[in-house]
């Protein structure tokens, strides 16, 4: 019997956190998308476990991170112990730094099993309904018809496929594997799906990445780190912070304190990189190297009682040429990029790359954005998976090295890192989703001609000075501030869920002042008219905000300025539901409702002039311009985004 | 067929919010109870809708706060509207008030229907696994034996119930009422339930209240509310907000903003008192309620396409005379007291009611504490219901009034009450389980001669000197503080949890300074005597923590006190886990480790001093007392608890 063929605009392979991550997104986006995996269930115990500022935000934006918070180890405290100079049979404590990744965000780095991640979108994607993940389901072939290749409304991907007999369906598909009674065992049922897109996201030994033809670069050391997940019984008093513990003859290991009390220990094994100091890693076991681990920590004692998870990895470093093949399949996660999890960077830069990349995909695959928006997420990602790479071998020498040498000062060395490995300092672009910052060009004239306010035609600040601290390509940094009509004080963040909408952020100013007002009024009446950005590429009859949507957050006192008197194309009105009053803020004017941020004043934003920031899907700013300067926010859109009478049907079946 | 019998020792009776409050407690303290309902399903939409600071602190000390306050609407700021003296047609903004409920605590005010509430603690039962709701059952008779009522190991209760044919069971009793395929229709069953104790939750027409032969006293007046559930189409600009607003001849109007866009208003129907102005409730629809809210509100416009939920009610203040009998029979919630609704106190009160009795309910069914500690439900209750409905009167005047009176000033009524009103300010005893504070006695010796340190000989601070800030009877304010081993910041009521067990919070002030550590070591040296409190009423073999939790919270530096140098006493050892490390914390010394509270100011403790304070199981304050008063913390627990070698087994059946 032939296979049944059937049609899909997305394919994700692989269900671990990368690959959850781009089914979150299509779930949020509605996309048409499938999601298999081979195993029969999520990771139970082990794995990644580190969780850093951006990828909460991240999670938060699906909603995900408060129940992650409440169940994890959170950070506070990095010690560095290294022997003691008078005994060096012993170590001492030599650092004590407090961890300010809180200063980058509202989150902290967590200790969690990547298991319960898992969970959280495993009940995330059955809360929507969309989509579950198709598990004990293999890959058979992949073929790509090269012909369709560049016909982005095609299905060119021909993916094969064979699901087990003890198969899972619906909303019960993530629930376990429950035998159910006077169900047969039945044979292994063929499928062959045609895709328009692929996501592959099936880890270090990428079955898709093997079928694309690519190889991962770069090789593997002979250094052996085993690593235990046990609840420690111990005197070590630094046992419940994370530590870097050098010994002069046992060797190094680090630490990792977790949930349900348990630590992860990481033990190097073998001396580093010589040829003959090979290690037969069959023969290790948790009881070794906790012994190990105990001798590094003398004089103080380790042992357990509960062993969670245990393994052993060999340190390497290694990265893909290409992150994808033509635009139509992707790679993601583990499958692209390897290294160390010294810096429990792993799973944090994997659901980083799918985030970065579904929302573009649910943009192509519904007609709104020109698929040359694609070549980006090679661009955006293989930079940040080879400085990573570049990163995790000083991390790994830092290490090696320990006491021995300049890097023994962790604070200095922890302190190069941090803002890049919380994920909030990166940054993507310049590209076409990244407009380059305009240069200070006071001399320049206004482009705009149409501004109410005669002042403002002779000055046209720099990007830069108009928002000195919103970096361009960044994700925008979140402060508190007030909502208009309900006075409460909620993080900006929080209006920026994972949707897949484009946000144009009007930073309004002052509009108590009567020539703020004005110009805020003449943005409005600019981007309502018939021809503006808003309209062009939001279908007729969809709501206004569906393609992008327009938030406003003024520096105005509440007091001052009451919400109707903001034009109703920033509080649009509905038949059934009234007005939205979720699109207006306002900054805490002068501290007058309580003791909380001044957005304006952190974003470096003045508020006698304001600015719009036009805000990616992904939270990162494409683009700062002046509140005047609708052409340029009419420019970048035009450039990515296809006109909606443009948009072309995407035939099902136009592939075969 | 003879019905049969069954023994429980605590039986509720309603599961409304008062009654899964019980149920919760019941279920954290491993109690052999049954809750019963005779609804199919809880509560959909509409009725109970606020939720004030304390409630929030209650069902976080079930881990239920962060998802009510994700999705519940937060009240910051009220408004007052009256009639503009130039066209007494048309009403003004005269007040703006921010609620500042949060300086009271760390949660704000919410506006959530009880619905959801509901539906939070029955997702609570099934996480637990060891209750859930009986629904589908009918109360028929009730009985009490007297003379059993004085003996508390027996069951005087004879309680006889129907259940009917659609019946729910284990885990799935909350889930809906699905059709189960081939179940037939059954036949009512009746059972007797032969109980030691019976919680009457039912509501307003109690039959458990009509059982044992109360009755509410006070009466009903004749005004008239009428309340909707509505998605307003408005251009009123505090719809957003609670407003209180009063129009010179349509009378008076209150709203409370709520999830999902949902406005409630209170639209008073009837002119107040006068016994010829009756109104026909049943002629009132929801059209009337808001073509009437709207003639107040002119000159805005007020209408609506969704109502969720409407209702009439007419206002009137009761109360029982008891809220128990023979202790063994309780009435809590609307069971025992009703008012108006318009403080939204209604379910908070109630909840409060059910936090207050069970954990005292659940000692004594253990035999942990003597039957006499059930006394203070009614003291310490009945008079929190007094004061509500005493407040609510005057509360009730002032919105008859409205802009014609002294009462005019909505801040200054509103600042009179809301301590109260929020939760926070309920205070308990003196009685059995609040020792009466001490009065400032420096010219008496000290009780205690013990203590290491000499020079506290002599001086003997008052309860008051020890913690000018702590008020006895009070909920334990709660502040943020260092966990030790972790440095994890963390608020004190995180270490509350509801779970049934008494804390003794030991204070320790500064312990890097010697002669405050040896105090603390001297402390923990009595603690750990074979007859100490301790060891006197937790059963042999049990955790050292099972009944009293000692909790530290030090004044030190974290960086100068290492956490192995407190007393192991501080942080139990246990052969399976290791050190338990979540028993020490550091207050914020001087502010090195963030920008966060300094928990010993706020309490009004002195760092070289410190003291011991002794908190129930729902985190009132019991006692305070210093740190050598080890005699007056055992004198406490020595009139309320049993030592547990005298403790009675419980028969099951003698009752019979």
């Amino acid at each position: 019997m032939e296979p049944k063929v059937t049609y899909s605009d997305l394919v994700i392979i692989g269900a671990g956190p990368a690959g959850l991550m781009a089914a979150a997104w299509a779930s949020r986006m509605g996309l048409d998308a499938r999601t298999l995996d081979d195993k029969l269930d999520r990771v139970q115990t082990g794995r990644a476990d580190g969780l850093h500022v951006r990828t909460l935000e991240i999670l938060d934006s699906f909603g995900m991170a408060n129940a992650i918070n409440e169940k994890a180890y959170q950070l506070r405290e990095i010690c560095s112990w290294n022997p003691d100079p008078e005994d060096d049979s012993k170590i001492q404590r030599t650092e004590r730094v407090r961890v300010k990744e809180e200063e980058l965000g509202r989150f902290c780095q967590l200790g969690i099993h990547q298991g319960f991640i898992e969970q959280n979108f495993i009940d995330f994607l059955q809360r929507e309904g969309r989509l579950s993940v198709e598990r004990n389901t293999k890959t058979k072939s992949l073929q790509l018809e090269e012909a369709l290749m560049t016909d982005h409304t095609a299905y060119p991907i021909c993916l094969r496929i064979e699901r087990n007999n003890i198969t899972t369906n619906g909303a019960t598909a993530d629930q376990g594997c429950k035998k159910i009674p006077n169900t047969k065992m039945r044979s292994p049922q063929e499928e062959i799906i045609k895709a328009r897109y692929l996501v592959g996201a099936d880890g270090g030994h990428s079955w898709t990445r093997d079928q694309i033809g690519l190889r991962l670069e770069g090789g593997k050391t002979k250094v052996h780190f085993g690593v235990v997940d046990i609840v420690p019984i111990t005197d070590f008093p630094d046992i419940r912070v994370s530590c870097s513990i050098h010994s002069t003859k046992a060797g190094s290991t680090m630490t990792f304190p977790r949930e349900d009390r348990l630590v992860r220990f990481y033990v190097q094994l073998a001396e580093t990189g010589s040829e003959g100091d090979d290690l037969d890693t069959s023969k290790v076991t948790p009881e070794m190297i906790t012994e190990k681990a105990s001798t590094i920590l003398s004089p103080y004692k380790l042992s357990y009682e509960h062993c969670d998870w245990w393994s052993i990895y060999t340190v390497g470093q290694q990265c893909a040429p290409s992150f994808s093949k033509g635009n139509r399949v992707f790679l993601v996660g583990d499958a692209v990029h390897t290294h160390s999890p010294t810096m429990g960077a792993g799973m944090n830069v994997s659901m980083q790359d799918s985030y970065n990349l579904v929302w573009k995909l649910g943009q192509v695959i519904k007609g709104i954005a020109k698929p040359d928006i694609l070549d980006t997420y090679n661009a955006e990602r293989q930079s940040v998976a080879q400085t990573l790479i570049k990163m995790d071998r000083d991390m790994c020498d830092f290490y090696e090295k320990g006491a021995g040498s300049d890097a023994h000062n962790y604070d200095e060395f922890y302190e190069r890192f941090r803002t890049f490995l919380s994920g909030v300092g990166v940054e993507y672009g310049p590209n076409s989703l990244v407009v380059t910052a305009r240069e200070d060009d006071g001399s320049r004239d206004s482009q705009s001609g149409t501004d109410l306010d005669g002042s403002s035609q002779t000055r046209r600040p720099s990007t830069r000075s108009l928002a000195s601290k919103i970096p361009l390509g960044q994700r925008l940094p979140s402060f508190l501030v007030l909502n208009h009509a309900e006075a409460n004080i909620v993080h900006v963040h929080s209006m920026l869920p994972a949707d897949g909408r484009w946000r144009l952020l009007v930073l309004a100013g002052d509009i108590s002042q009567v020539a703020q007002m004005a110009r805020l009024r003449t943005l409005c009446a600019r981007m309502d008219a018939p021809s503006s950005f808003l309209r062009t590429y939001t279908p007729d009859g969809d709501k206004v905000d569906s393609v992008i949507e327009v938030l406003t957050i003024h520096a105005a006192s509440r007091r001052k300025v009451e919400v109707f008197s903001l034009p109703e194309l920033l509080r649009p009105f509905d038949s059934k539901l009234g007005y939205d009053y979720w699109k207006c803020y306002a900054n805490n004017y002068e501290g007058e409702e309580g003791d909380f941020d001044d957005a304006y004043a952190e974003w470096g934003v003045d508020k006698d002039e304001g600015c719009l920031v036009v805000l990616r899907p992904d939270q990162h700013v494409s683009l700062v311009c002046g509140l005047q300067d609708v052409e340029e926010v009419e420019q970048f859109f035009s450039t990515i985004l296809v006109p909606h009478k443009r948009r072309k049907a995407v035939a099902v079946g136009c592939g075969k």
